[in-house]
């Protein structure tokens, strides 16, 4: 299968970076295809804005959805744009691979979700979830959690992890017409000991081969 | 009281800008002090990065929560992140005004939060909810949706949207001890039409008024 891993940590020596080169390593083993889309190394562009649309249909007032559905008909999006929707046009199974900050992805991952999933190219007002347009194609959500597990359980103070990613593997992935696999999660990331970080690493060894 | 306003939508003549722009006004009139950080006119970077820790304490590897902390004693924050912290610190109320793009806020203010909210200024891993480090201020979401109110009802495609927005009404805002007042929706703002944008106007300075 063709893997497209979108990973956002800042430091490439982090647990995170691990995590990511260890998911990449094990499909490749596994025979499958691997690209991966590390946007702080990309210094990827996380704004959605005006500039993106390089043939507009109203050059006086922006307005997003008609714009998004006009650019993808006329491929006019900006080139870094464009080159992120080919890769996700390749893939069967989209990895987002990232550190939870505030209970959800960091900014720049937001950001290519903000201009990759275009109205038009993801989703459209009356096509999404069933209808989306991604349909076919799979999610997985690799994450670490700076906070121990439960602060993000039924009850705990930030509450249920599961229910705080919904925006995510819900109203993003699966609006996109994506089949999301339950996610790999590592609680208490930042305060793991060597062992620890160790086993979670052979923990997603696991899960990745048994794909 | 001190109203702090962070909005961000792409288009200066959006109803978004326009609802921004109400609340502003509005809140002038009661007599309060408005400052605005405007995140698409400033051109916000959202990407928390290496570069905002101007004295680190590890040169070596880039670990976020004590560069954080240490940052924070310091004050050595990127010049952007220390004038955003001194607004946050002057307001009583932080009102965050923007589009719900996939269920969430767009990547710049997410951004914001990243760069803003960092660890030592409004929460530590033993500072949170309750103790958050912004305690005794409120916070306002004041949103727009492009799809209908069905959509994100209770059982709707998208989900509860008030479920759907608590990794930023919740475990951001409250967890940085920021008391949440309820959010001011406009569900379907792209099909509305004239008459129903000014209605929609007119109730945000109802609700502004009697704050």
């Amino acid at each position: 299968m063709h893997v497209l891993i979108i990973c956002a940590h800042p430091e490439p020596s982090s647990f995170n970076a691990a995590l990511r080169n260890t998911a990449a390593e094990t499909l490749k083993k596994q025979g499958h295809d691997v690209k991966i889309s590390d946007l702080y190394a990309m210094k990827f562009d996380p704004v959605f804005k005006k500039e993106d649309f390089r043939s507009r249909t109203n050059t006086r007032v922006f307005n997003p959805y008609p714009e998004a559905l006009h650019a993808c008909e006329t491929k006019s999006f900006a080139p870094d744009i464009l080159s992120e929707m080919e890769k996700v046009r390749w893939a069967d199974i989209l990895i987002f691979q990232f550190p939870v900050w505030f209970s959800s992805w960091p900014a720049v991952m937001k950001g290519w979700i903000d201009r990759v999933f275009q109205a038009g190219f993801a989703f459209t007002f009356t096509q999404m979830y069933g209808g989306g347009l991604l349909k076919g194609k799979k999610a997985i959500l690799i994450v670490t959690t700076g906070a121990p597990e439960v602060v993000y359980s039924k009850g705990g103070p930030a509450g249920d992890i599961h229910m705080l990613l919904q925006p995510i593997s819900h109203a993003t992935c699966e609006a996109a017409g994506l089949e999301v696999l339950p996610p790999f999660i590592v609680f208490n990331a930042a305060a793991q000991t060597e062992e620890q970080g160790k086993a979670e690493i052979e923990r997603l060894k696991k899960r990745l081969t048994s794909l």
